[in-house]
């Protein structure tokens, strides 16, 4: 069987290698001719966007992903009737723009921050008000990693927001003062099988993600999968889903989800019996899905800008590199390690270690 | 880093998904279009000893290594001087020629089955005398899972024999009638470093393995590791290195060790803390080694001929599917899947699933 994966990022990359033991076959739809998926997968140079190569990926595939969310709806719709696309175009749609996002945990009666769209300044200060401060304003479309939003810490905040946002429709949210980000990695599949990972602890800075660990014992396990499941559900959703949630005060409050495997779920790779890419091939191909319990005590550090020298990295008991080929640059994702050990100790030990390597602090 | 890969199955197949995380790049050489190695990694298309081709390898690559024995040791050689070769290529030479292993693991005191080289038939029905019967006559060169031998079990078949090898150099073994069949993995570094996984058991039929198991608490586990290092040591072996050994009457006779990756290995991808695959890269890199240590309860069955269906397949608990992407025929290894589940109660569980499911019997 081929997929036809649009993009070709790590995740695309990350998606084949998880597939190829299965036998499959892959295509990517990516217009960068060194992207680091191109270097493991079959490239069809392209835009997101191409008609012409939208409809050869459709017609050279048994069904069509993607690996981020700012793929062009119209391109996708443009070849529905053609070939299977999963996840679903009206999950891709919907996580694409904050405002219908966070009406949709509304509407499933998933906690969220308050939010309120706004299309001017009057608006903006007026939903501030509103919201109270902290508050964080966000372009309703095309953000990711931090970018496209600004925090409003003070009323003299707004003017450089309103600079940096103004003609893009936006969302103000009120700010959560969380004590723990966590988000849950969801897999439904296409004859309606659902397998849920367990939470993640998730630390960022600036905006990016830097280590994840999975927490099975986490109290509020229950909750979040419930979380979870009405969104895949209702969604009548086929994929991995990940879903982000901050922890307040004993309660969980919705962030976002994507549509798409996730850079929170990489630690799945080696510490689940069933990495996140492979569910999400099995889930969109309607094969069973693998089980997604740990396998061992793991977590996972990203490094950001470069990546240590391999010699350095693998003196680290239990560390499993994942370096992506990507050239070296401020602020990008270019690689990450899972640390696997058989106690929690020796996780934990190991992963004081990779974090001193990365530039992070372990949490 | 490039790694260059004289062979291009399912050996190179998966030792380049090994590689990929990492951030290894990998050429093939290798002559079949068609080789399921090429669906994943940069083809080379040359025959094993195509002077121009090897050239081209070498200046592309950091690093050449190889994925059977039967590669043609004068193309090595002609490279040598160019690019670093591993495993070495004295250690390939004497693992082409039944004759000069057994010769070497009588050096190094590891006992193997009464042996005699043949070149005639009297010396053939001589050997068959001195060695009793049933004897095993064999090529010295190029045999693989079974091909190029005899067994002879009466003085009558001696003529069937000699009429299927003569014009061959040969040589005869005692026959052993082991209680088990086993191997040890062994993994050394550029800079000395060792590593052993532990001892698997081997299941065979018609010449082919089928089933492995890997053996943590066998009471000859000190004894075969003790082998493998005395070979890996005198060889001044860099790489993974096999060393199949019968267990007859509370002793190991060694049989023959292969120069590579190797079948019984396998279960090592999800098994092991870290593949055979990814320790041969390391080794061959100069990196420093991953754990050898088992990840819970491992089992690996081969797909000869054809491969199971993947709904079915997945369906066993624990399974993990490895399909090469080659066409069915019969006696042809098409893939392989491994368990590995937390207890040793569901491995063989699923174990026994899978083997009826690939016609086989567990062990």
């Amino acid at each position: 069987m081929r997929v036809g994966i649009i993009g070709g990022g790590q995740l695309a990359r990350m998606m084949a290698l998880a597939g190829y033991p299965l036998g499959l076959d892959f295509d990517l739809l990516e217009p960068t001719a060194d992207a680091c998926g191109a270097a493991v997968v079959r490239h069809l140079a392209g835009d997101y966007d191409d008609a012409d190569k939208l409809a050869e990926l459709a017609r050279d595939s048994d069904v069509v992903t993607y690996e981020f969310e700012n793929v062009p709806v119209a391109g996708l719709t443009s070849i529905s009737g053609q070939v299977p696309i999963f996840p679903p175009i009206d999950a891709l749609s919907t996580a694409q723009d904050r405002l219908k996002e966070k009406r949709l945990f509304s509407a499933l009666e998933i906690p969220t921050p308050v939010f309120i769209p706004v299309d001017s300044r009057s608006e903006l200060e007026a939903a501030v008000k509103h919201c109270g401060l902290p508050a964080v304003v966000k372009t309703r479309r095309f953000g990711y990693d931090g970018k496209g939003q600004y925090v409003i810490r003070t009323e003299a905040d707004i003017a450089e927001a309103w600079q940096g946002l103004e003609g893009q429709a936006l969302i103000v949210e009120q700010f959560v003062a969380f004590q723990r980000e966590l988000s849950i990695i969801a897999v439904r599949s296409t004859n309606g099988e659902e397998a849920f990972y367990p939470l993640s602890e998730n630390t960022h800075r600036e905006g990016i993600l830097r280590v994840s660990v999975p927490r099975p014992q986490h109290p509020m396990t229950k909750l979040a999968t419930d979380y979870a499941r009405r969104l895949v559900e209702d969604l009548d959703y086929v994929g991995v889903l990940a879903l982000e949630l901050f922890e307040k005060d004993g309660e969980l409050v919705a962030n976002e989800f994507a549509p798409r495997v996730h850079n929170s779920g990489h630690w799945t790779i080696e510490g689940a019996q069933t990495s996140q890419f492979e569910n999400h091939l099995r889930a969109i191909l309607g094969l069973p899905l693998g089980s997604t319990e740990l396998n061992d005590h793991a977590a996972m550090v990203n490094f950001i800008g470069d990546a240590p020298e391999l010699p350095t990295l693998l003196e680290i008991p239990g560390v499993h590199a994942h370096i992506y080929g990507k050239a070296p640059r401020p602020g990008r994702k270019v690689g990450h390690a899972t640390i696997r050990m058989p106690t929690e100790k020796g996780r934990n030990s190991s992963l004081t270690s990779l974090c001193e390597l990365a530039g992070e602090t372990p949490p």
